[in-house]
């Protein structure tokens, strides 16, 4: 049931979070589509693969889809109700994105007892894999590389998860609006990661 | 025997697309090879991830590998019999390579008896993948977020097939043709899709 | 045995390749993680792929994931023993990482009987894969269209091993070694492949 749900989180929100950028590129209706699809079920994609599960289950998620299509064809007929706050808008729903999968890829590398790196791993890379898969279709620099901290919430979720600290659907809930609040909190703080210091 | 008629065509024509656009980004002769071999096994290896063919039987295509070499070899070394419409030479092979994949795609997801919606999206995504993965190796915009009708015709064709209007190996070479017509035509045309309305 | 050692050659010299490019991007310290496991488990994730290693193995590689961890973290806190020649530096380990996985591809493809031209291109898909992933979510050109001779020598190296030439661990080395000193020349010397004759 959790996973369904972080599922259907996860997609809508990705699914917007393509729509908005889809919006600041002026792609045409169908643009709206395939960015949407592709950040929603993008990451899906790249979370079946990397998991194991087979790829074309993807296509048995009718359901999903029909949301996705729902939501996106929402959000280009809808007024402009994110007008002046687009940016912000596509931090936020990305963060949901983000958390969402990367909750669920933990989740599926616990379930073969994989080791706690592994898992790490995985909450990143399913986290991180719509979003990334999007901005190389938009011709943008990936988020995951942008200067305010990205990665390490959707690494944080994974440890979380791997240490076994997060056993009920509640705790599941409560982390992934945590991590989505401490995304948009590193936006809106601008916090940074040490760089380089030897250049 | 309709299934390997398409292969080939979708081969050949991706082939000669991802070799002008080699042409148009000055590549040597590798980077001809490397192109035109991604974009058009490139394709095809989308179309077995997405559909759950095992991706390894690519490597058993060993008379398609013949005849991509060949292909390519061939546009190098010819005089440059496509000199000053370049461009819309890119688009027509193009367009035969988008038809043949996704009719091939939705083909392939009506054999397992996906829904509707999962056909066409299996139509647009087998289609449109290898010019995708052309597009961003030579770091170009995909075509696909271009102003022009592009992914609608392959949705169009997974649509036709979904619907269960192609039955016989002559429909398909017609839903083929058609296909290509319509986006040869939306290209000279300029046919675009409304964008959005709120900005 | 060879197998293992290559993939620790491999996945190192990528991770440092990688995180090279981060301290010329100047991502922060995630950025190197990141950039640095996409090019060293990419390339690996490319060759499971295509070559039907089923892909979520890579997740029980823990070991390679913690050199991979340690390798990126010495980069980022060690001086900077790079400056003054970056660039070279990145296309030594690139070229160790080519080598590698080329070889890697090469054997596997081998190892079930592919004809000759699918080793071919299996050396040349799985050396360069993991560079490519790097380099597109670094925002730039593949190293393998670049002007120099690259790719040439991934498949060198498959054709070698396809015509049954390297039959002992030690002319596996030795092909490694002769593939990397080749590279590196290609650049030094600037070797270039013809272009196309008729623009």
């Amino acid at each position: 049931m959790t996973w369904e749900i972080l599922s259907i989180i996860g997609t809508i929100a990705f699914a917007i979070s393509g729509t908005l950028i889809a919006i600041e590129e002026d792609f045409d209706l169908f643009g709206f589509y395939i960015l949407g699809f592709t950040t929603a079920f993008g990451g899906g994609l790249i979370r079946n693969l990397l998991i194991g599960v087979p790829v074309q289950n993807i296509w048995m998620q009718s359901s999903l889809f029909k949301i996705a299509f729902f939501v996106i064809t929402l959000v280009f007929f809808l007024p402009n109700i994110w007008k002046g706050h687009l940016r912000s808008s596509i931090v936020f729903f990305d963060a949901v994105g983000l958390a969402a999968f990367a909750i669920q890829g933990a989740n599926f590398a616990m379930s073969f007892d994989a080791p706690l790196i592994s898992v790490t791993l995985a909450a990143i890379l399913t986290g991180s894999g719509g979003g990334m898969l999007r901005d190389i279709f938009a011709g943008r620099r990936p988020m995951i590389f942008h200067s305010e901290i990205y990665a390490i919430w959707a690494a944080s979720a994974g440890l979380a998860i791997g240490l076994g600290l997060i056993k009920t659907s509640f705790l599941t809930y409560l982390l992934l609006t945590i991590i989505v609040l401490l995304r948009v909190a590193s936006v809106h703080f601008d916090w940074n990661l040490p760089r380089y210091f030897y250049r």
